[in-house]
Order: C-alpha cells, then structure tokens, then sequence
C-alpha cells in the first residue's frame, strides 16, 4: 500500500487550506488503499530538504479548522524546478518519493507549481517512476486555461465586492464632490477587479468606472469620464487593476517612479492608484483618495465564499480520487454545467496544457470604451460568492488552524 | 407634543447608524411624549439648507438594516458653529427647530459634534429655547474623555485585530525573512493600533512590534529592534499609528515628503508606512512591504463587533431617555462596572467637559520602550470586540440600508 504526500505552492488564498483539507480527508477515506498521508512543508523546497509531516498527527479540530484558515497551513514556496528533466535535482527528489514509499502526490497550486506537475509527471513517464502526480488548482487570479474557474478566486471576488461597496458607502456621507481610486489585485487579467461590478446595487450606482489590465488606458480620457461622471453624482468610486497600462504597454504606475525620487534617493515605487489620485487631485481639482486593498483580498476569512471553500476541497477529494484511479499528470478543472441554478462538476485536463498559459477576461465581457463589466461577467461571477463561513471564534476573533 | 431631531456628524463607523437607531426606536416607543422624530440630512449643514427626512417613513426592513450598515444613512459634515454665539446662524437654527417644533435634539459624532452639541445647547439657555440637546459619542478613535470607550472604536479594533492576524498568516507562508509593515489609524491616540495586540495567540506571536503616537518613534532603536527578533522569528509584523512622531515631535511620514517629489512635481504624500518600508529595504535588506489598512478600519460590516453595535444602540436610547427626564447639554458616556464578566452602563456628562479634549493610551499601558502593550489594554479591549453581526445577505453581500 503506497503513501500520499500534498505540498502547497505559490501565493497563499482563503481557501488553499480547504483544498488541503479535501484532500487529506479523501486520502484518510482509502485506508485500503492509501497508507499515510504526508504533508510537504514549505511545497517542493522543503520538502527536499526533508521537511514534511504526517497529516494524522492532527487534532482532528485543526483538520476542520483548515477549511475557514487563510495562508498556506504546509508553508508554500516558490521554486521553479529546472527545465532539463536531466538535472540532478530529479532523481533525488524521487529517491525520497521512494524513501516515503510516496504513490501519490498533489501540488495544490497556480501556473507555476501546475509547470512543477508537468515536469514531475514527464520525469516519472520517462523514468517508470510509480507516483502518480496531479494537479489541484488554486489563484485569486482566477487565471488559469482549461477550467470555468480557480478555488481563491471567489472569495477575493467577495473581498473585493464587500470592500468597494463598503468604500463606497464610506466616500459617500459627505455631499461634496470626491473620487476614490480601488487599486485591485490583478497584473495581467482583471478577474479580480471585474469583481468589483458586484457591489454595484442599481444602474448607476458605483463602482462608475472599472478598468482592467485587457485594456488600453488613457488618462485623458479617464479624466473626462471623470468630468462627466460628476453631472449625475458626487462620489465617484473608480476602480483599477494594478497592471492597467497604457497603448504603448507602459504600466500606468510606471509614470509614478519615473519622476518620483523617494526619501531614500530611490525611484518611487508606488501604485497606479496613488499616481492616479494624484492625476486627479491636480488636473480636477477635487478630494481624491485611494485605497489599495492589498493582501487582505486573498487572506480575510470573514468574506470566505462558502461555495469556494466547498468547491477547493471538492478539487482535492476529485484528485485522490482520479489517482487512485490511475490518472497521473493532470489538474482537476471545474466544469459548469449552468449558471442558475449554478451546477459544477470536477473534471480533469492535461496539466501540460494548463502550465506557463494565462486566462485573461473575454474582450466581450468587457464595455466597448474600456470602462465597465457586462452582465455576462456579473452571471459568471455571482455564483462563486455565495455563502457565509462558520468561523470557529474564541476571544471575538476567528480561530485559525496553526502548526506549532 | 414636541418633536425630536437626529444628526450624524464627523466622520463615519461601522455602528454610527446602530446609534441613530437606537434614537429613532426609543422616540418611537415613546409615542405620547414625541411626536415626529425627524433626520437632518447632513448634519446641521444640510438641516440649514432646509434637509432633513421623517424617520417613519423608512421601511421596517430598513430600519432593521441600520444596525448592521456602515457609514453615515442620514448623511455627515464637517462644519464648526461659530465661537460667538451672537452669530446670526444660532437664531437660524433655532427658528428652524421653531418650524419644526423640535423639543429634542441629538447630534451623533466625536470632539467636534461634542463642540456643536456644547454650542447649541449654551446659545439655549442663554435665551431661554425649549430644546434639550445632547451628544451620542461615535468615533474609531476611541479619544472622547470622560467615558470608558466610544462607540465605533469595538468594531474599528476588531478590524485591525482580525486583520493584523490575517496579513500574519499571509506573510508567514515562506519560510524567508520579510518585515510587514501595518498602518493604522489614529494621528495623536493610538487606541486603534494598540488593539493590533489582540492578534497574538502566544508569548513572543506577531504583532512583534506595536508603535503608539503616545511615545517619540526612533528610527536607529526601530531597526535594532528588528534585528534582533530576526533572531527569533522569520517573518516579521510591525504595527504603527498613522501618526508616530520622533522625539522632535516631528512625524515620521514627513521624513518621506521631504526628499520625495511625486511624478507631478508635489511633494510626495505618502503614510509613515510606505516611508518605513523603505528605510528597512534600504537599511536591512530583507523583504518588506506595507500594508495601510485605510478606511476598511471604519467601515467594514463583517468585522462588526455585536457588543459595539449594540452598545451604541444603547447610548442613542439612553439619550433619548435622558431627554425626557429633562437633560440637555449633556453626552451619553459608557461606565464600565467590571471586565470580566463584562459590564456597562450609560451615563452622562457635562458636554463641555468633554469637546475640544483628547484621550490618550494611558503610558502605564505602554511598555516601557514604547514597542509593545500591556496586558491591562488587552483586559480593557477584549470585551469590546465581542459578537458577530446578524447581515442580511442577497447575492452573497450584505444588504444595507440607504437613503434614496
């Protein structure tokens, strides 16, 4: 009877964990088949250098307790394994696959660590290695080819609604005129940003202005959208993509540290959200302010969608189930069967068709100028926020599932 | 039958409209002693421009939505009554009230609506006007005297609380040294920043740092201090009020703005955040960033304290009663009757003892080098960030109440 091990990479999520957690549950499931259930700690690098646990050593309310923790509770890294399948790191990786007597091993993971499935799978293809080597796919960034979409998203989704709406109410208690910047996760697709469509409650209301990396932007016309969007209301909330650039390609924070000299006599590095406010603030001349939401987007547990932790510990069952069924070198995808009511399965796909590519937002989701959401997007999306976490609170704060 | 009117004022919290709910409901219940029970829309400033809204014609469900619903429903403003009480706009207001046949009035707010409330209630006695005016005391900053905490300042805290612990988790998945930097509100009391001490679960957990404005920040001790818990722990957060100063009493985000110059030729305006930094990305060359947890400190529905919520309920009520009873120029205040198990009750205060002042973190909650937080805050805090908020939700987000 082989073991299992599961290792974590890359940016951590709301509900990587819950991936993590479907996974050592579905492994306990097969004791006929499976024996231990490892954990890799700090993914691939740790694990190389001899790091890891055994899963069953859990109290069983840390094991629950994954299912509502943010961060990656294994430790993540990011380390991209070598190109040449002949380098020496491989054969020592798999001799302490053998050492653990390992017959299936899960990388829960975005873009980079689905290359590391593809490289291990093709290494153990070529080398008859018996490990069985799969994909469970994970990023806010929602980018990912091949699947409808990627655990982590829908809850950065939420954050982002949740916050823009609340930003919104905030900027608008006062009767004077204001713009507010929402600088939005996202450096080459604006999923996350298109996210912020959600908050809007009637035509008209804010968000007024959503511009994602799929697009050119252009700062006069931004200004004039400005101009104009100030004759129906006062409080202007905007909404942008860190990686919103220009028709040359120029990222638009870029224009920021090309004049700015910090107090340190560095080149100034800030957002496109604070180089915009201060567009604003001396071309028009109003109160400006802007946010950037930061890493809260994909680590706050209070707006975990449900549907998304549920669905990141489907993706982990589906992957011990498709090993044990002898599948090796594929991600599990979600495939949607329909938006209302919203229908998803799991399936799988070949992981070499999934690593090094990156799934932007469809041109026709997006306005004709570049500036808003379609109501395609907003039937996309709103299925994958839905749902409260039953947090475990001690102290009137959540608790969360740790490694000591 | 006199009638009663409600303002918002100042900046908004998560609980200012739980207030004003408290008000409109006991006017309510009050029914052979109050007639109307009137809103002013934006505060005094919108009331004299002649705004202002009857209190029952809100839906039942909106009502409800109060207590849950960031922001301010009726609208603020920032407007300060002249010192000269023969300025023509007290007679103004005062027929206004005449119009209106107001008998009560309450003004929701912090120091400057305690300023306004003190004013109107002065102008009142000195020519012998009907109205009994009082304060309900709002603000995240928790810096109103005479009252054992604010309304708005649970809510605040549990957000910085629960957010620190996250961006904790999220900085904790790699197992490289990293500094992350946390901005908190507060420009001369550090309540806010102080309850980032509510995110340790153990002896030695992050925040490791906690810098009030109540003590002289110096940068050289800063970065020693850093070094040396690199010694214990990899993944470093420190938490500093918007408003730390050096022992010159000059603030630490002016360091920034004095050499830096933004892409438009201004002086650079960012946080002591962004400015810290980059002095330890200079100075120790290790990975940094800064996280400015701006606005979402206020007005964050999920992180909610109940207890918050329903104690500021409770002071817009025991204003009311007050009232009746024959009060003016008085300030609803909390009394706190023991920590553990929790108890308060309302009183009042002279509310010209109370505007213009400013509570400060005792320095016997401070430790002694100004880097951390006694237990005795976490004794006073714990009990204010108890409880979740009830959210009605639809589509997966908070439904809130609003004005249309």
């Amino acid at each position: 009877m082989k073991n299992l091990i599961v290792g974590q990479s890359g940016g951590p999520t709301a509900v990587i964990n819950s991936s993590l957690y479907g996974v050592i549950m579905e492994g306990f499931a097969h004791e006929n088949e499976i024996g231990h259930v490892y954990g890799m700690i700090n993914g691939i690098q740790g694990f190389l250098k001899g790091n890891y646990m055994d899963m069953k050593e859990l109290p069983s309310d840390t094991q629950k307790a994954l299912t509502t923790t943010p961060g990656a509770f294994l430790g993540s890294c990011r380390y991209k394994l070598p190109e040449d399948l002949a380098d020496p790191v491989y054969p020592l990786l798999f001799r302490k696959f053998e050492e653990l007597d390992i017959g299936y091993f899960f990388y829960i993971g975005g873009n980079d660590s689905m290359d590391t499935v593809s490289k291990l799978s093709r290494y153990a293809a070529l080398h008859q290695k018996e490990v069985r080597i799969l994909g469970i796919p994970k990023t806010i960034d929602n980018d990912l080819v091949l699947t409808d979409h990627t655990p982590g998203f829908g809850s950065a989704a939420k954050y982002v609604a949740a916050s823009v709406c609340e930003i919104g109410i905030d900027a608008s208690v006062y009767d004077t005129r204001s713009v507010t910047i929402i600088e939005i996760m996202g450096r080459h697709a604006g999923w996350l940003t298109a996210a912020s469509v959600l908050a809007r409650k009637f035509e008209g209301d804010n968000p007024v202005l959503i511009y994602l990396p799929e697009t050119d932007f252009d700062q006069e016309a931004f200004l004039t959208r400005l101009t104009e969007s100030f004759q129906t209301r006062n409080n202007l909330i905007v909404c942008v993509s860190e990686g919103i650039h220009d028709k040359d390609g120029k990222f638009i924070c870029e224009y920021a540290s090309e004049a700015g000299v910090d107090a340190f006599g560095h080149k100034m590095l800030t957002g496109c959200g604070k180089y915009l406010e201060n567009l604003v603030k001396t071309r028009l001349n109003v109160k400006v302010r802007s946010v950037e939401l930061n890493v809260n987007q994909r680590c706050s547990a209070f707006t975990q969608s449900r549907t998304d932790a549920q669905e990141a510990a489907q993706a982990g069952a589906a992957g011990v189930q498709a090993a044990l069924a002898g599948e090796t070198g594929k991600m599990v995808s979600f495939v949607r069967k329909s938006d209302s009511p919203y229908e998803m399965t799991c399936g799988l796909v070949d992981v070499n068709e999934v690593c090094n590519k990156e799934k932007v937002v469809p041109q026709e989701w997006i306005t004709k100028d570049g500036t808003d959401i379609s109501d395609a997007f907003i039937a996309y999306a709103r299925p994958l926020i839905q749902g409260c976490p039953d947090l475990p609170i001690k102290d009137g704060l959540p608790v969360y599932a740790y490694r000591r």
